[in-house]
């Protein structure tokens, strides 16, 4: 039995967080890099954090709040403005530029997105990118106010489609996300977009390991949390093939 | 009322979790610094991350799990007696220097561990520095298999001791620990063991932001979870005048 359903991570997975740095490098130049790899890594610590202190907010606060504090310990001052500016790239982020073509190519099953992301902010990302008219569902984790890899984030996939964990294929970039899909009990396709390869490289070739090689070193590489992948995959590209040749 | 029970976290707070850099940079040399910096925050992640999965394993595995991936991603190669040798130093790390007389200037009060460390880790960290004969309980998490920021965690002082929150001064190094304990209702004392102005000096000092200056900064700073510690200290020495002086 074929899958029935593809369903994505937003943030990392169909949208380049990175693409953000562009405008943080605008607002702080010389420091656009790096206060996005800070940002991510502290957004992503105050899902987690949130979600285990039984405190949610919603991800628009979580994104506000993390990058308050990223400007903070890095010494930089800001205003409301300038705050703004930068967390309304957030709301159109660029798409990693394969994501259209795939989903295009898989619109014999139901596609659907599950993400951290608030519903205003992942509606205006699919408006946006015009993900909007080939998605059938875009799902969002406040309705149950916890945050991935919650098992109760991924319950929402089966309430919303009506389809059971392994009739779906799940597709995420994040090791996180990939292991807390396996533990609920989905296929899931990782999307390794830097090799371990490379990445050991990058950190051997100089003395001084460099920032950004370490902080993307934390949120590309698989995690040990005792769960892996059933596909392995280096580009959204690749997708398509994968669901029409397996099966879960 | 003063407080009855002054409880401290272990790991950052009692005990200095850098102190195993001298055994990764043996092990490892040109690497020590790096490898425990990425280890500790891998650790916390996964604490976090396994807490939120449901997918819990006591501290001794996820110590080295995170060790594992910091080698791995480092594209560092590595033996199991090597592993064991690093590892065997989370048993013994040195206390804060200033660890020992606080403790001893307030044995009016009740004094107790709380930590994500289990129970084996966390008696053998006691004895070996001594301060087994100076408390009244070592606590860990264990018992009810999540880690903190969990309430349930927090729950475990009422629990083993029979004080109220309101009761309790928590002390901690970890921003994170602080919200969480502050979330929970406990009196909270941070240790700010790096000011603002030391970290923004030391971020911007070169152009190229140093790779350790960055990662003690996500731990040192105090997070935006909606949450401030009640007492603000830059030491361990500085507790005996606020138990003596201060009330919930």
């Amino acid at each position: 039995m074929p899958f029935k359903a593809v369903v994505f991570d937003a943030y990392g997975t169909l949208y380049d967080v990175q693409s953000v740095a562009a405008v943080t490098e605008q607002a702080f130049p010389g420091h656009g890099d790096i206060i996005t790899q800070l940002w991510r890594i502290k957004q992503l610590e105050y899902t987690w954090l949130r979600s285990l202190m039984q405190r949610y907010e919603d991800f628009a606060v979580v994104t506000h709040d993390s990058l308050v504090y990223t400007l903070r310990v890095l010494g930089l001052r800001t205003d409301a403005a300038t705050l703004d500016r930068i967390i309304a790239k957030y709301l159109d982020l660029d798409p990693y530029p394969d994501a259209r073509a795939a989903l295009a190519a898989m619109k014999d099953r139901r596609l659907a997105i599950l993400s951290n992301g608030s519903p205003a902010m992942l509606d205006g990302l699919a408006k946006a990118s015009g993900f909007d008219t080939l998605l059938d569902a875009v799902i969002s984790v406040d309705a149950r106010k916890i945050f991935k890899p919650s098992p109760q984030a991924y319950a929402l996939i089966e309430e919303t489609l009506g389809l059971a964990p392994s009739e779906v294929l799940f597709v995420s970039s994040n090791p996180w996300d990939v292991c807390g899909a396996k533990a609920f009990g989905l296929n899931v396709a990782w999307i390794e977009r830097v090799s371990p390869e490379a990445m050991a490289a990058a950190c051997l070739e100089t003395d001084l390991v460099a920032p950004l090689t370490l902080f993307k070193a934390l949120r590309t590489q698989m995690d040990e949390l005792g769960f892996a992948p059933d596909y392995r995959i280096a580009a959204l590209s690749e997708l398509p093939e994968i669901v029409t040749t397996h099966e879960p």
